[in-house]
């Protein structure tokens, strides 16, 4: 390409800026904000985004791992969209921080939440 | 799987903790760190690292940004290995803040250090 073209769906951001991008559901409703990635450091790929749910009800929990693949990214938002349910976040596999090691937890919430594995 | 396994090539890294991971060159010397991964939100890739090369001579910037496929994780060192040179960073396209939604800019970066554009 000869001259500069920035490309409207390319939207990059840096690891230090993503903590309280928000989260919608979709009707358009805010229903938390990304905490934190978890990045595959071998393929560059973001695995899950840990997020906080200040606005659901009846959680017991404050954050919840969700595979990336349950969000996307809605540039008209400026934020990601979630099918994801308060009920599915209740019936969630139990998380500890070990799970980030565990191909057996990472199966179970995949399939939980209905997304592909990402590896 | 039936049983928990850790998968020895799998490792998952928080977005918070991406910043002071070491770079290696070829013969396993450190020359820097990464100062904070950019991350395309739409496919959830990591594009660049920045790097911080404080133990380069001679270099005009403190931070420079790398294309992902210019690093490769080494779980034996714990960090990224790159066989980017200090001549390559002297030569590298001019950056600024403008650089990130720069396709211009993106894809003379990829040229120079001979990396395949991740887009």
């Amino acid at each position: 390409m000869a001259t500069a073209t920035a490309h409207p769906n390319h939207q990059l951001i840096s690891s230090e800026d993503v903590e309280g991008v928000n989260v919608y559901d979709m009707s358009g409703k805010k229903i938390g904000a990304v905490d934190h990635l978890m990045i595959d450091k071998i393929s560059g790929r973001v695995s899950y985004a840990v997020m906080s749910f200040g606005g659901f009800i009846g959680l017991g929990h404050s954050h919840y791992p969700l595979p990336w693949g349950a969000l996307k990214y809605n540039t008209k938002l400026n934020g990601f969209e979630t099918a994801v349910t308060e009920a599915q976040l209740k019936d969630a596999p139990a998380f500890s921080d070990d799970a980030w090691t565990d191909r057996n937890w990472e199966t179970k919430t995949h399939t939980h939440y209905n997304v592909r594995p990402y590896w």
